[in-house]
């Protein structure tokens, strides 16, 4: 009796201990979230940077910031390992997407702990933190919990004592939601720093089965702005409603000229260059396991567009994510728009480019019968032109994908299956990262592998981190930062 | 010399009479549009009401208010003719559009006059007011201007010594903008008050010659609000934007279903109940001056829906006056949207109904595979039905006609032409006023003659109304007020 009680009394100390270090990362991650982040945000973005400086530095890290002028700094973390010849760099990104805080039920940099059912928790003060609850704000989990977990990773290995037989490297940039406008000067002007052995980009979500994954690609992006043109002013409906080109109609069909409802897009050779999947692709994705009928059930939708969600992920798609002209509900008003826009995004797969599906969309939009311009058109343009569009491309960048059967691609699977996490192996995410930057000029190993859940939100409102998924993403690190060779 | 020296100065005197008897009207009309004047404002509608009163009241005529619980008060004013059996209604309407501040170079209700190259004029000391200068505010004409050209003109009446030889009565409304939701219950309660013996409805602009006009029709209105559904939160598009449904996709879809780009209606049936023009009707539609080119150039189109405008309103109308879904520019975010939605009105000809062509919509909208909603789909309906559209319907109300050859229409004529502004015939105006009201139940006359200019921006930003219209206005009332028999 006495061995069991001393036992339990172990036991429990180390409950209170995991607990009391539980507690420590999320405090320490509350207050990185509560920072403001978005990439145009100057003030805020530095004192990021210095939050993270700060967070490593105090783990004994070496800290420097990489520079470019009007752009974010790049927070750079080096672990030498003595007597190590290579170098495996982990990045993640600390901006975070642009917010509406109408739509937030809490605003997005006041970190918010909530129960699965959605109720505010006291978590400073519960005796253990349940690993369902979620933290929520922006960015909670895209993507500075990557971020935190490595710290946290850290002070594991610092507590048992091991050390990196590699030297790790953490890179953390601050313009990702913004499009990356700089990474490619920033890897330019710092090859040394910047061209390790091999990259794992931390960044996007796990498989929704909640299963980690480990990744070989990412969709491309480009994004667009379309505005078409009414009257140079607002125009009585019920007077000119039939004569008098409406914007709103000339958008929805141009917009509908362009994809059609099952997400097929309609541009003429859009789909010339992609590449069909490879067999070991195809028979990597028959492996993943299904989660289609959960997740319509988690959206609410009784269909989908297409058939088998992974396989939509292997071709390019078009969105459109936003579309404004006029007024609803009780500011509607019977007037004649002057203008209609819509913000569109392609995700591009191998091999399209921005610059590839640029011009066909642009030939396209011609062949609908429009005078493309860069700004808005003054009337003497709109005068000589029956049918105008001003497009407005974002900066973008194309896909890229890493062989499934690369050496390091089976290492880093057997150290997340030694710690518990055997990875789902999916060969694209749907959504972007500059990938390939990081694989130019050199054809450098890069692979993803995302830590936080797939119904983090992120993106839009209410984003949060599950903490199990925190616990998980800080149990893979400490497995790679000890086990990669 | 002498008697030259005479006239000049007379000349003189009675310009500045005239500018000073304009500067009084205007400035009258100024401190009335200074009060905010949506429908569903009922503390400034009181203070409207009160004005109105106010300002007849002054001229010695008889004003009182109508009520109903809940609506804005109907204002009527009577000046009777001593031993006249009948009495002639002129109607107009208190109550303006909603407004977007942010869309106006000055606030709404603060009124401002400009020349006509847009610069501000202190025309309270000016010597003579421009007759092309604008007074800005919301309703300065749609349709405030007639209230106040109505008032001058019993000051001109008085000044010449002149009586009506019919009744006259002027019948203010609070909530035409809002769709004249009591006008039916205010009519059903006052029959006495509101069953004259001919209506003269002084709302809408005069023809875009800048002629005069006399209007036999108005086209009949009912708005239609439609929102249909993405997922129940927003989702990343990358990670889903070729599985999950798009509702700004199914949006547009929709829309183009129901409209095409040269203003067809392409619902089934929609056309079945439309009446031809009539031979007389085309006669005068064929006789109207050709105003396409000027206003080509005035709104800064190159091309137009149709080829005839007048031809065109003689059509029902479908309008897309307000869409909105996520964001555009700089809040833009790579974001799949929950719902989209549509503000749209239908424009309705003899002889469709709100009931007539609701049906056949809902029908259509069936058929694209909607299931519709009146309130916001809660997750098990979501669940239960691949697309759902949630369906508002505005009150609305039918269109209208009068024959061409009434014997009133004539003796209308004939004084405006004596007034020296001969009007432009016009079957039917292309916007709505509820005409069918005040016809029913005894097919009583009932022409429309408006005063405002057709440039006026009436339901947009900017709105105004040209001094000239003002006063040509002010003729005409006189005219009719002394000539009607």
């Amino acid at each position: 009796m006495k061995r069991l009680t001393i036992l339990l009394l172990l036991s429990l100390a180390a409950i209170a201990q995991a607990a009391t270090n539980q507690r420590a990362v999320v405090t320490e991650f509350a207050d990185f979230l509560a920072i403001p982040n978005l990439a145009s945000d100057a003030p805020n973005i530095a004192r990021n940077a210095a939050a993270i400086q700060a967070m490593f530095a105090k783990r004994g890290a070496s800290t420097r910031l990489l520079t470019l002028d009007g752009a974010p700094p790049i927070v750079v973390v080096d672990i030498p390992a003595p007597g190590a010849t290579r170098t495996i760099a982990f990045y993640a990104h600390y901006d975070g997407q642009p917010v509406d805080p109408k739509q937030w039920q809490t605003p997005p940099w006041t970190p918010v702990m909530r129960d699965a059912a959605g109720n505010d928790v006291d978590w400073r003060n519960a005796a253990t933190l349940n690993p369902e609850w979620r933290l929520y704000a922006r960015s909670a989990g895209d993507d500075k919990a990557p971020i935190i977990a490595m710290a946290a990773a850290l002070d594991a290995m610092r507590d048992s004592g091991r050390k990196p037989t590699v030297n790790l490297r953490f890179v953390f940039e601050g313009e990702e939601e913004a499009g990356s406008p700089h990474l490619a000067a920033y890897l330019e002007k710092y090859p040394d720093v910047l061209r390790p052995d091999a990259w794992i980009l931390c960044d996007g979500p796990v498989h929704q089965s909640r299963r980690m994954q480990l990744v070989f690609g990412a969709r491309g992006v480009v994004d667009l702005e379309i505005t078409v043109y009414g009257p140079v002013k607002g125009l009585h409906d019920g007077h000119y409603g039939n004569w008098v080109p409406n914007p709103i109609i000339r958008l929805t069909h141009l917009i509908d000229s362009m994809r059609d409802e099952t997400g097929r897009i309609l541009i003429a050779h859009f789909y010339d260059d992609v590449k069909p999947s490879s067999a070991v692709e195809q028979d990597a994705i028959a492996k993943m396991p299904p989660v289609e009928a959960d997740l319509k059930r988690e959206f609410g939708i009784a269909a989908t567009e297409s058939d088998n969600l992974n396989e939509s992920l292997m071709r390019p798609a078009l969105n459109a994510r936003g579309i404004q002209s006029g007024h609803i509900g009780a500011q509607a008003s019977n007037t004649l728009q002057t203008e209609a826009t819509a913000s569109l995004d392609f995700r591009l797969v191998p091999a399209e480019t921005p610059e590839s599906i640029r011009k066909l969309v642009e030939q396209h939009i011609e062949s609908q019968g429009y005078t493309i311009v860069r700004s808005t058109p003054d009337t003497a343009t709109r005068l000589a032109h029956p049918k105008i569009a001003k497009l407005t491309w974002g900066a973008g960048y194309p896909p890229a994908r890493t062989p499934l059967d690369l050496p390091l691609s089976q290492q880093i699977a057997a150290i997340m299956t030694t710690a518990g996490h055997a990875p789902v192996r999916v060969p694209t995410l749907g959504g972007s990262i500059p990938m390939y930057l990081f694989q130019q000029p050199a054809n450098t190993p890069v692979l993803i592998l995302p830590i936080a859940n797939h119904d983090d939100n992120q993106h839009a409102a209410n984003e949060n981190i599950r903490l199990q998924n925190l616990w998980d993403g800080i149990e893979v690190y400490v497995g790679l930062f000890e086990g990669l060779r």
